[in-house]
């Protein structure tokens, strides 16, 4: 994966002249999707490891609120229709976001409370208080993750 | 991963009263290392969708260059002593990163410079040149990837 980005990245220069790829098709979009996915993966589970007393680096975790709270920003625009894994390969979102879109909708406005709770937790400072920022923070990645993604195969 | 990080959150009430992992042990510290540069990982991912073409998404660039910029302020303290390859599984850094200290310290600061002109660059709204910001931050992802991380076995 890593190996990837290094080849995208040098071979940009020839790309950005010919744009091999027809921007926002299912396919692109869903590619996209799962780089946001595995940037908040990597931050939460960062987070998790200062929680879980891991690591000393109480200092960090704001860094990573901040970002998950971002992203939590872009997630509205990451399912357009069409992305779903029935039309589309190596994906695991439902149609039923697509079919309960008031409950989706929801859940990603669950995701941006408890991250932006998190960043308010997180700069002021008290570790103690981390684990149940995290918590929350956990329970809302569950509220998408359980009714709208598909188990691993 | 993604369902052991939520299995790590469920866990939390237990975890934070038993402690049960020393801060900072050389393992966990890798851990933490893996997932901040998942993190960088996803969002770099992300930022090449966008300048490459496959996705539309300009806006969220500097989001994710912003995350990127106060993720390589983290760098300088996740490679202890001890962390290298030879010493710890599941590991990549080479003990090269402790040998040549004044060469690895100017590597992440040059990481640290490509990541705050990416925002810069980012925040000043110009798509066409988000390319250019985001070569400059890949060539020095490898300068440290190349000359301190072993080739996947």
């Amino acid at each position: 994966m890593r190996k990837a980005i290094f080849a995208v990245i040098l071979g940009l220069a020839t790309v950005t002249t010919a744009q091999a790829f027809a921007a926002d098709e299912p396919g692109n979009v869903i590619k996209y999707r799962q780089a946001v996915m595995k940037a908040i993966g990597g931050h939460t589970g960062a987070i998790a490891g200062v929680v879980k007393g891991e690591v000393s680096f109480a200092g960090d975790v704001a860094a990573h609120a901040r970002a998950i709270q971002e992203m939590s920003q872009l997630v509205a625009h990451l399912f357009p229709k069409g992305t779903d894994n029935e039309s589309q390969a190596k994906n695991r979102a439902l149609p039923a976001i697509w079919a309960e879109p008031a409950k989706f909708d929801a859940a990603v406005k669950a995701f941006q409370a408890a991250s932006a709770n998190l960043v308010k937790v997180a700069q002021a400072g008290d570790p103690s208080a981390f684990g149940g920022g995290l918590q929350q923070l956990g329970k809302s990645c569950g509220g998408c993750h359980k009714p709208f993604r598909a188990e691993k195969k």
